[in-house]
């Protein structure tokens, strides 16, 4: 991997954010935010499963842009072999790439299929690699047109200068371009610029922090900041109308896995009478998981919570014991409304969410 | 303000925390815990302010006891001179020392005892001096003793193997020894060793990660670690029986003025069928004040929340717009108990705490 300092992208365009070259892949390093915007450059498959890993990229519908770019990416450092050689390279890569991180169920669906194109290619191997990249872009592209429609659809949810509490980053970062509760809030701060932000900070890794409020400062999107455990207060003096999250899985029957916190919130948000909307693209929906308890939660390292405080110094004894899961489950029965690129869905789940993929209700 | 470094003190005993001595208030300084228990030395009234106000010395119960001996050293420095002259530095320094930080009901109080006691005190100053220093050291005393009382009543509200859940600091750093909320962990983990304790970080200025952890650490009594916004999950999964905090200040309706984020743990320990139980010295109670709605929340510095991350750099944009309130109002229906030393007090709380207090019901 090799990192170039770069000027911060202006426009924060989808080709800034994850890149497919030839025999490269391209990433902002999302762990350098907000203080250096640096594109980071993948010669190897086995960098795009750290850079997921380390979360350089991250965000459920961009780490599955990611894992196929992954894939693709295998295939073309194996073009000038032969096709059962390059297979064996893009199977491998699959296999390391589906298990980068476990949760969000985007990033397991966009390597399966790119493996399975590639089982089934005819070859040679230079067209194997040639229809994974463009398997790969394309999902980029599909990616990047769901949020926009998402947006679209979400606006009519809220009402005039609305103050949106959102959680995490779930923006054009997260996504690879617009962002699926970002997504929301653009699409609702241009049809109307009196709506404001309210930004969770998200402990520990601060995606909010360094992530969405950085993202909003550059679209010029007033928002304010807040530790975590400043939303119930922010709730009930009035400052909150609208809590909107994106999704790093959504079981079968409605229930939300989403960045540590979201649970919490959304009971907050119930007992204030603050819609609670999650905006998830149709790949994030996993029928085949019944429930938000079969999910498997990533619980990540010690030191992401023992930290460092604001001068710098350790946060806590070197020796606390810790718990650190990435995830929680929201139940459906305390989610508003779900949003997806196919529209607004309701209760009962169950129905709405196969009816959204097109499965017979 | 001279800090000499010092190991860490075995016992933590109360003077380990506060000490009063000749011309010189001594404190464990709380901002460098837990990487050094460094003991500050203050020499003149205004760095007890400056103590105060930069958190050296925090908690209810102990900014009192602090703002108790800035006052008594403000006599002590002038007892060489005449009682008139004594008596103007104290009121000087009281009225500093009063509005060190604004929402603690402790501080204004233990102040304007000492004031009081200045103002019809016969003299000569030397008099004065030894009279405020004693008020002082009864005061610490007091407020350890109570600390420990407030143990005894509450270890009949725990069950056994009891998980508790705290928020912030509410030990022997916050109440000049013991403590409220941990004095009542302290209690019941000597009660019965299969006590356990979950620990909230509490952002911005991390003082469970920092502070509680620590004082756990020292006694041996095992804890979890977690983020602020992973406490419903803990909830859910049945890692959390009991939430124990203490208070800034109690209103006589029994709202609860606490450490930001108290008021969204009760939301979702009534969402979970969890006990809330407030743990507070009567000297935080405060009759005056009708209602948590009444009480000044103090807003600090937005630096504390755009802060660092993990790895030492910016949390946030440097711009990034920020809320920073240092506590939140908990109302009166989500706290099942408020325990003091007086004993355990039960809704409805106007009629219970002024029984607390010694008043006619």
């Amino acid at each position: 991997m090799s990192a170039a300092p770069a000027a911060a992208p202006a426009g924060l365009a989808p080709r800034d954010i994850l890149r497919l070259g030839d025999g490269v892949v391209e990433m902002l390093d999302q762990t350098r935010l907000p203080a250096h915007a640096v594109i980071v450059r993948l010669a190897e498959w086995p960098e795009v499963v750290d850079a997921i890993r380390s979360m350089v990229v991250r965000g459920a519908p961009a780490i599955g842009i990611a894992g196929a770019m992954g894939v693709a990416l295998a295939a073309q450092r194996a073009a000038g072999g032969d096709l059962e050689s390059a297979r064996a390279e893009v199977a491998r890569a699959a296999a390391a790439l589906r298990g980068a991180r476990p949760t969000a169920v985007n990033l397991s669906r966009a390597v399966d299929r790119q493996a399975d194109l590639a089982a089934g290619h005819p070859g040679p191997a230079e067209a194997l690699a040639a229809d994974l990249a463009a398997a790969a872009r394309a999902l980029h592209a599909d990616e990047v047109e769901r949020c926009e429609r998402m947006g679209r659809h979400a606006v009519g949810l809220l009402s005039r200068g609305a103050r949106i509490l959102t959680h995490c980053n779930a923006g054009a970062l997260a996504t690879g371009g617009y962002g699926t509760a970002l997504g929301v809030v653009r699409a609702a701060f241009a049809a109307d610029p009196t709506v404001r932000v309210v930004v969770d900070e998200t402990r520990p890794l601060l995606q909010g922090a360094r992530l969405t409020a950085w993202e909003l400062e550059r679209e010029g999107i007033p928002y304010t900041l807040i530790a975590d455990a400043m939303a119930a207060a922010m709730m009930a003096s009035g400052r909150v109308t609208h809590v909107v999250v994106g999704a790093d899985r959504i079981a079968a029957n409605g229930d939300v896995v989403n960045k540590i916190g979201t649970y919490g919130l959304a009971i907050l948000a119930r007992e204030h009478g603050i819609p609670m909307i999650v905006a998830a693209p149709t790949t994030t929906l996993d029928p085949s998981t019944p429930a938000g308890t079969d999910v498997v939660i990533e619980e990540r390292a010690a030191d992401e919570v023992r930290g460092l405080d604001l001068f710098g110094r350790p946060a806590a004894p070197e020796a606390a014991s810790v718990v650190n899961p990435a995830f929680d489950v929201t139940p459906a029965r305390l989610v508003s409304a779900i949003v997806s690129e196919a529209g607004v869905h309701r209760p009962p789940y169950e129905r709405s969410l196969r009816a959204a993929l097109g499965a017979p209700p």
